[in-house]
C-alpha cells in the first residue's frame, strides 16, 4: 500500500536516493542529439526521441542502485506532446526496470478536474469500455493550495492502483518563505500548516513501515524545517529535493530521516545527468558517470544518517 | 501588453466571459464519439479525436460573440500524450478564430523549470536553432505556492511573447477555506496575501487599460471575498469560475468588476458545454444550444453589472 514500495525498494538497495530525469537539451550528450535530429529533423520529436534515448541509458546505469526515478513533467512538457510521448515511454521503461517512479508534476485542482489528473498520473481511465493507463507513475507531486477538495480525488486512486503522493509543504527555493513561512493564528508556520494537513489526509492510507501513501516535499536547502517536519508529522515520507547543485548537503537531510534511517527519499537531477561533464569523460560514458555520482551520492548521505 | 488583448476583446464583444473547454468524454454526444471511434478505434487517440471535434464546434459556434476559451488541461491530459496534441490542436484553432486563450494547467515550480513551463504555455523553445510554440496559448493560470521563484520565470515571458498569468488566490470550492482563509499574523487572510503578492508582480507587466499582465483566479462562489479584493488589488484582472453548475450565480460576481463594468472575465464551462443535453435539443445542434446559453449569461452577468 501507499509508498510501501518506495521504501521497499529503498531498504533492499540501501539507498534513500532518487534521480531527477530532467533532461535538457543542454544536458544531453551531442551524440544522442544529433542521432535524434538525424531521425526526426531538429524538430519537438526529435528533441523528445533526444530525452528518451537519453533516459533510458541513464535508467540502465542506475536501476540496480537507485530505487527510483523522477521526471519533472515541466521538461517533457516543453516539448510539446511528443515530449510528453517520451515521459510516458520514460515512465514505461523505469517501470520495467523496476524503478519506482515519482512524476513531478506539482498538479493541483478540484473535484472531477483533479479525478482526470489523479487518472492520468496514478490511474487509469476507460475509452468505450477499453481501459488505459495514460502515464502510469506509481506517484505524483501535488499542491495542496487548494485544501482538501484538491486531495481528496487522489486519495481515491491512490487507494486503488496502490500509489502516492507528495504535497508540496516547504520548497526549495529561497523565496518559498513568501508564503509558506507565513505565520497563521496560534503562531504555525504555512509549511506546518499544509504538513499537518498530510498527515490528516494520510489517514486514509496506511502503510505498513509507518508512513502514509500522502508525502510531504521539503527542501534540503532548509535543515531546521527538516528536522523540525521530520518530528512533527511521523507518519509523512519526505520527497526531500535541493541536494546537490541546489546547495543542500549530506549532513543538512540527515534530519529528515528516522531512528531506523528511513522516511525520506533525497533527489538528485543535475548532478547524475551532468556528472559527464564534471568528471570531464566522454560523453559516452555520460551514463556510468551518473552511476559513478549515484554511489558517491547514495554512501554520503547514507555516512550522514549513520552520523546522527 | 499583458491582458490588454483579452481586455480589447472583451470590450468589443460587449462580454465579460469565457467558455471553459473540459470536454468529459461523457459530454460529448455520441455521434462525434462514434466516428472518432470508428476512425481511430476505442482507444486515447479516438478519445483525443473527439474533444478535438467537439471542441471545434464550440468554437466556431461561439467566436463571433465570446472572447476567450478556457481549456482545462486535466481533460486533455487524461487522455495521455494523444490528449495533449487535441489541447495543442484546441488552441491553434481557437487562436486562428480570434479567441484569447486561457490554458487551465495551474501550473507551478521554480527557477528553469518554470522556465520551461513558461516556455510550454506562453513562449517558444528552440530545438538547434529552430523555433517552436509548444502550446501556444494566450495566459496561463498558475499556483503561488512556492513565492516569488515560481513567478519571475514567467514575467519574463510574458513581457517577451504579449502574454499573461492568473494566480490561484481565492479558490471557488468549498475547502479552498482550510489553507487560504487561514490569517497570518497582521490578519491578512492567505488569499489576500497572495492577491497582494499579484500586485507586486504585476508590476513589471503593466496594461493600458489599468490591469496588469497577472491576474488573479477568484471564486465566484465567494461574493464577500471577490468585492473584498476587487477593492484591495485595483490592478489585477480576475479570472472568476464557479458561476452557474459550482452555484455562483450573477449577483455573485457583480463585486468583481469595476466601475467601468472591467476587471473580471467570468467562466462557464459544464452549463456551455452540456446545454444541449439541458434543453433536450438533438445532440447534433450542441454547439447552437452552447451559443444561445453563452448569450444568456452573457446577457445575465451584464444585467447583473449595471445594477451596481
Amino acid at each position: 500500500m501507499a509508498l510501501d514500495r518506495l521504501i521497499k525498494n529503498i531498504l533492499e538497495k540501501k539507498n534513500p536516493t532518487v534521480a531527477g530525469l530532467d533532461p535538457k537539451l543542454d544536458y544531453i550528450p551531442d551524440y544522442i542529439k544529433e542521432q535524434a535530429f538525424q531521425e526526426h529533423g531538429c524538430t519537438l520529436e526529435g528533441a523528445a526521441q533526444a530525452l528518451l534515448t537519453f533516459n533510458k541509458g541513464l535508467i540502465d546505469a542506475l536501476c540496480d542502485i537507485v530505487p527510483a526515478v523522477k521526471p519533472q513533467c515541466a521538461y517533457y512538457e516543453m516539448y510539446g506532446w511528443q515530449g510528453m510521448r517520451a515521459l510516458k515511454d520514460t515512465i514505461t521503461y523505469a517501470r520495467e526496470k523496476g524503478m519506482f517512479v515519482i512524476t513531478d508534476g506539482k498538479r493541483n485542482d478540484i473535484g472531477s478536474t483533479m479525478e482526470a489528473y489523479a487518472a492520468a498520473h496514478l490511474g487509469e481511465i476507460q475509452v468505450a469500455g477499453e481501459r488505459f493507463a495514460p502515464f502510469g507513475g506509481d506517484a505524483l507531486t501535488v499542491n495542496g493550495y487548494l485544501g482538501t477538495d484538491g486531495i481528496a480525488p487522489l486519495l481515491k486512486v491512490c487507494k486503488e492502483k496502490d500509489t502516492g503522493i507528495f504535497v508540496l509543504a516547504k520548497t526549495s527555493n529561497p523565496s518559498s518563505s513568501e508564503l509558506q513561512n507565513q505565520e497563521v493564528q496560534g503562531g504555525e508556520p504555512v509549511y506546518l500548516v499544509m504538513g499537518k494537513m498530510c498527515e490528516e489526509w494520510g489517514k486514509e492510507l496506511p502503510g505498513k513501515y509507518g508512513y502514509s501513501g500522502v508525502g510531504a516535499v521539503v527542501g534540503a536547502t532548509w535543515p531546521e524545517q527538516l528536522a523540525e517536519l521530520r518530528k512533527e508529522l511521523p507518519h509523512t515520507f519526505f520527497l526531500v529535493p535541493g541536494y546537490g547543485a541546489q546547495g543542500g548537503g549530506a549532513k543538512d537531510v540527515a534530519g529528515a530521516f528516522d531512528e531506523k534511517g528511513l522516511g525520506a527519499v533525497v533527489n538528485s537531477s543535475r548532478a547524475l545527468m551532468c556528472a559527464y561533464k564534471k568528471e570531464g569523460c566522454r560523453p559516452e560514458d555520460y551514463a556510468m558517470a551518473a552511476r559513478r555520482e549515484a554511489i558517491r551520492m547514495r554512501d554520503d548521505i547514507a555516512a550522514a544518517i549513520a552520523s546522527v
